[in-house]
Order: structure tokens, then sequence, then C-alpha cells
């Protein structure tokens, strides 16, 4: 039942959306969905143009003062059996110098159409993932 | 795009998994996905017979350290318009006793058949709601 690190990563590599935790300076924990991509032991997540609540991220203050993230891919189905999840623990960083948010972007809109179509113009959330744990039900 | 507080409560509460973040005393993330029932402003969670990768559960140790927890539950689609996202944020406490996980147990046995074949005899994680948010993508 327990996932290989490898396992892991393919399938969380594979979902087409992850929820990412983040802890603010009073540990409060926050939880957004993300789309994503992952390259090797890096993921990389845009601020892109999904209209949001707001314009002063949660996500990004709380990475700023707790670098600690965990970001999660699971499969639910009513027969239990299929179930399984995936989960990335790592430490993030937030990339603004085009220079550096370039290939992520480019990677991400090789999984996005919609990113080909509106190009992210946000910071890109990288993070170094230190650990890949999985399970499923069977 | 911002959802009302009932909305928002409504839709996390028809949702069929959600996904539970925790935060450790070193201020790292926890996430888990996990079945759950709302009764009004609260959110249970039993600790069930689904096979765990451990018997010592970090989010029952990281509710113990600190009682503030995050649920969300999300639609994706590749048709980023149907997108939404449900949270509640509040705080957690750790029942034990029958008389007061009898009722949470029942309550989740009525939306989970499996629950009604194998009572969940392990602790209940009950969320007392202080927040509800949302957003949908239209």
């Amino acid at each position: 039942m327990r996932l290989s690190s490898g396992d892991a990563r393919q399938r969380l590599a594979a979902a087409r959306v992850a929820r990412l935790a983040t802890v603010s300076v009073a540990g409060q924990p926050h939880l957004v969905p993300v789309t994503f991509a992952v390259d090797a032991d890096t993921v990389y997540i845009a601020i892109d143009h999904k209209p949001k609540t707001t314009t002063h991220l949660k996500r990004l203050a709380n990475i700023a003062a707790n670098p600690q993230v965990t970001l999660l891919a699971d499969h639910y189905a009513d027969d239990w059996t299929q179930l399984w999840w995936s989960r990335a623990d790592g430490h993030a960083a937030v990339l603004t110098a085009p220079p550096d948010t370039e290939a992520p972007i480019a990677l991400l809109a090789s999984r996005y159409p919609q990113y080909q179509d509106t190009r992210p113009t946000g910071p890109v959330i990288a993070i170094t993932v230190t650990t890949w744990s999985g399970w499923s039900y069977t």
C-alpha cells in the first residue's frame, strides 16, 4: 500500500491538479488547488491568469516567511479499492526574473494549452522536493 | 468569482473527498485526502479502516501540537471555466470517548456505505470551522 518514491513521483507528475499547502508565520495552514509541472525533483507552479480573489497572494507571503511546503495529488472513487494519493514535501522559492521563469513557464505551457494562449506573467513557485511519498489502497 | 460563505460551505459539504492540512511543531505542513461529513459549522473525519502506512498518524500528532487546520475540496476540469474550490479554516480537536464519537460516526456512515459495513473505531477529528471561503472561475 505504500508507494515507492519513484511511483509516487510518477503519479504526482501525471496528475492534472494538486493541492499546495503553505504555512503562515502564526502556524496557520493555507491550501489552494494548483496546476503544475514536474521536472526531475522540482515542481513548478505559476501565478497565472486564472482569476484570483486577491492580488496579495497568501501562498507567496507564506513561502516568504516559511519555505516548507507540501503538494498532494489524489484519486478518489466510491470504490475505495481504487484510492491512491501521492505527496511531495519540500521547500519553495519564488522566481521572478525572466531568465529564471522562462523554462518553467515553457514546461507548464507544454502541459496546459491555456498557458500557450495566455503565457503566465506572474512569479513562479519552484519547489525542491526532498521527499516523494504515496499510498494506494491495494 | 469569490463564493459566499454559504455557497462555499454547501459545495464542500457535498464533496466526496477533501484534503486536510495540518502543521507540525517545526512548521512543516502535512496533507492527506480525507472522507468527511459536515454538520453545521463542524467537520468530522474518522480514523478508519482504510490501510495506513503507519499507526502513529502524523495528522493526530500535528493537531495535538497545533490545532489550526484547513480543509479543501475542489473541482478540476481541463475546461478551466468549470474550476471551483471551497475551503474551511478552523481548529481541530480529537474525540476518543464513545459518547463523543457515536453521532459523528453515524453521520459519516450515512454518507459512506463503507462505514456501514465497517464502523470506524478510531478517534474522530472534529473541526470547528471559523471561516468558509471559496472561488469559482466564472
